[in-house]
Order: C-alpha cells, then sequence, then structure tokens
C-alpha cells in the first residue's frame, strides 16, 4: 500500500523542522512539491534547501508540477465555486502524481509550510483523491509550527489573555466585521490590509511578514500609530520580492475595564 | 546579562521538538523545572528524558521547584482575582529562582507543554517578574507544537474549514454559550466535559487525551454518538493515571447548507 506523509515545515526558519518530520523525510521515497508559479519560487528554493540539508545522500526522487492557478478575479458569492473548481483540478492532479510517480510500496510526501491543519487545501485534496477511488493509499499527518505560533513567539507574546478564547481567521472576513466576542483575533491570507479599517479603535497589533526568514519585518504597537507604516512596507516588500506572507494578531482593548470580572 | 528562553516541547512526544527547541536546550546552562505537584509526576520525567536525550554530557543544572498552588476552589467572579494571587505568587518565585541560580552571564530555560503562546503563563510571569524591576534578563520564545496541532494532526483534520475561521476557548466559556460566529471550535482547559451540553446538536467531535505519549486516547464522531463514551473514558484514565490532558474540536454543522454561500 501506497503511504503518504503530510508533513509541516514550519513557517520558514529551516529550524522550526520538528524531529518528527526530520524522521518522515528520511522515510520519504518520492517528494511532490507543487510550484505557484514564479512569485513564490523563493519558497520552493526553501523546500529544496530543506531536502538537501536533511537527505545528504539524494537517496530520493522529487516530482515537481505546476500547481493549477487559482481563479482570483471571481469575487463575492462566486467565492466557493472558484475554490471547488480549483480543488477539484488539484485533486485530479495529485491523483495523477500518486498514481504515475509513487509505486505500490515506497512512501511519499507533501511538504507544507506551517502546519497542515490551518488554510491549507493539502488533506481536503487527499481525501478527494481517495473519495474518486482510481487510486488508494494511506496517509499521515506530521503537524509543523504555524505562521500563527511563529508570529507571537517573536513578539514575545502569547496568543490569548488569560482564560479568554482567540479567533483565526481570514482578512475577508474581518473585512466584514471584527468577530463577535473575542478580543484576540489572528487574521491570515489578508491580501487587502483589512486591519486599516479598524485604526480609530483601541487596537493593538503584532505584524509580521517572511517570519523566521532572513527578509523578516516585525511591527507592534497601537493600530492608530502603526496602520500605515504597516501598509507602506507591506507594499515596499512585495514589490521587492515579488510576493509576500505576512500574518497579524490584533488585541483590543476591553472597554471601562471589564476585563477584571473575567 | 542573563538570558531566558522559553521553549516549546510539543504536546507530549518528544519527537515534536524542533530543531530549533534541540539548539535552545543545548545552549542553556539552568534549566527550570516547576513541578506542579504529585499528579503531574509523570510530566516532570517526560521533561528529564528530553534533557537526557538532547543533553547526553550532563553539563547543565536542573533547578526543580514546587510550583505555587492555585485556588481552584474560588469560582465564578473571583476566577480572576485567585489567578492574579496565583500569577504574582509565581512571579516571585520565578525572581528569586533567577536571581539566585542563573548567574549573570549564564542562559536559563522554562520548559513549556506544547506552544507558550497558547494558555500559558510563562511569558506574563516573565514580564511580572521584569516589572517589578529586581532582576534583569532579556528572554526569547521558541515556538512548539501546540497540543491543538497535535490533536487534528492526529484526526487527521483541518482546524477549519475553507475561507472559514476557527475559534480556540477554555471549557469554562464553553460552558456558558457556543462562541458566536464560527463552527469551529477548540476546547482546552475543559475539567467537567463542556462539550456534553451540545450532545443534541449536529456537532462532530475530534476528542484526544495525552496525545502524542503511549497513554493517547482519541475519539471522533457526532456528539450524540460519542459525548457518552468520551466521559466514560476520561473518567477511567483519569482514575488510572492520576491527571488527563485533554483537548478537542467541535465541529458544527451549518443548518440548511449554509455552507454553499461561503
Amino acid at each position: 500500500m501506497r503511504k503518504i506523509h503530510v508533513i509541516g515545515i514550519g513557517a520558514g526558519d529551516p529550524d522550526q523542522l520538528t524531529l518528527q518530520a526530520v524522521k518522515a523525510l528520511r522515510r520519504t521515497d518520492v517528494f511532490f512539491v507543487l510550484d505557484k508559479g514564479e512569485v513564490k519560487s523563493d519558497l520552493t528554493r526553501l523546500r529544496h534547501d530543506l531536502l538537501e540539508a536533511h537527505r545528504p545522500e539524494g537517496a530520493y526522487r522529487l516530482v515537481e508540477a505546476r500547481d493549477p492557478e487559482r481563479d482570483r478575479t471571481a469575487g463575492g458569492a462566486a467565492y466557493s465555486p472558484a475554490v471547488g473548481d480549483w480543488r477539484s483540478a488539484r485533486a485530479a492532479l495529485y491523483e495523477r502524481l500518486i498514481a504515475e510517480e509513487l509505486g505500490e510500496d515506497e512512501s511519499g510526501a507533501f511538504l507544507v509550510w506551517g502546519d497542515p491543519a490551518l488554510y491549507d487545501s493539502t488533506l481536503g485534496i487527499l481525501e478527494e483523491v481517495l473519495d474518486r477511488g482510481a487510486v488508494t493509499f494511506s496517509y499521515d499527518v506530521v503537524p509543523g509550527i504555524s505562521s500563527v505560533s511563529a508570529l507571537v513567539a517573536k513578539h514575545r507574546t502569547g496568543l490569548n489573555r488569560v482564560a479568554r478564547p482567540v479567533q483565526i481567521t481570514t482578512g475577508r472576513r474581518l473585512t466584514e466585521s471584527f468577530p463577535d466576542g473575542v478580543d484576540d483575533v489572528v487574521v491570515m491570507l489578508d491580501a487587502h490590509q483589512a486591519f486599516r479599517q479598524y485604526a480609530d479603535q483601541d487596537i493593538d497589533i503584532y505584524w509580521g511578514a517572511y517570519i523566521g526568514t532572513p527578509d523578516e519585518i516585525l511591527v507592534s504597537g497601537p493600530l492608530s500609530e502603526t496602520a500605515e507604516r504597516i501598509g507602506r512596507l507591506r507594499a515596499e516588500a512585495r514589490e521587492r520580492k515579488g510576493w509576500i506572507m505576512d500574518t497579524y494578531l490584533l488585541r483590543r482593548h476591553p472597554r471601562g475595564g471589564g476585563e477584571a470580572a473575567e
């Protein structure tokens, strides 16, 4: 039976690999590296560097493919169907890669940035491939350090305050409203700097881009004082490198000392 | 200047240490291990095992202390003051440990289960020690695999569904209500199995205890079919081992196909 490891490789710092991930890398015959195009070639190179660091003997095969393009022009209500089409196209590709490139008794691996559990589609796609029924395999998941954990570690703060909740959400949703019932919100996948619309509120931001890499940028402080600077730094970095991966924590201060009652 | 590493050591599986954590362990002169009493002696032993695995030469000092007891009998509105007193008592202890046991040019480390960013007080206490002003040091944070990441990796599922948020909260808060605006909720610190009160709803649970250790127990499925069994397994395990660490993800199914509009 074919075996597949879905391996979280951390948020960018090669030392964020876990010992479990290193062991899984060493048990792998075939690595599937899906390139999202030129803008993310830095990320593909980082994966190659990880393999070279932990598999110096080179006794593995590398299968590279171009990830199907996602139609990001479709907005609003069309979001879900576009995502659906894209996932099906990826499922067809993954099915073909596994069937053609992985022998019946071999182990394959997908290397996932951060933690495969957060805003990553690999697990969903593998389930879809199994549902299609054309190829069979077992798989396991190696958790990784998420960009969320890496972000707050760099800022030396926690995700939650004592006995309080934290929500992880998307820039798209933050644009609609600040989530109900929480004052600590981590935002991922925000291409439009949704935090700017809350700059008049008593909220601190802990922002980071390219966390754990030599290009890392960190900014924290009251949104009212930092939102503009973060917007500028983000635009400059994106222009310079051709792509950006950033995330942030918003920490809202309770009105009128409500926290004491928690 | 004294230097302190706050090192996330993962959720129980020694292989969840990151390479960064191993490097930090190797740079440390003094390890502070705070014991919460006999019921958690298994956890203290696991930390000793980690040190033996990665510092075989033994060129370090181990400082063990008893963590101040937290008054868990105070309920309701008294929760916060009890936490406050407990944190101050811990700050006084940490201050004394650092001042008396760590030389001016040495590195110390606190080993934190999971990720220091999630429901852990070490960072808050170190800030409080610095605020008191009696001892100075710099510190950094090494992120770890949280029990949350370890849980969903074992269940081979994600924390969030496509483009949707996830909230991490406490058992206490889940007892009050199911959080607003989210259908995926991770619950930590739940001594009273708050999930049971939602067993009549269309919710799946992904539950785990002692995740990543030889005692690991995993259960998943509709709450209506699993809540009772989890309660029984949890009680038996707690009786057998004297302590339990468990966490779970609740995944609520949208009413009437609302998800297609996301």
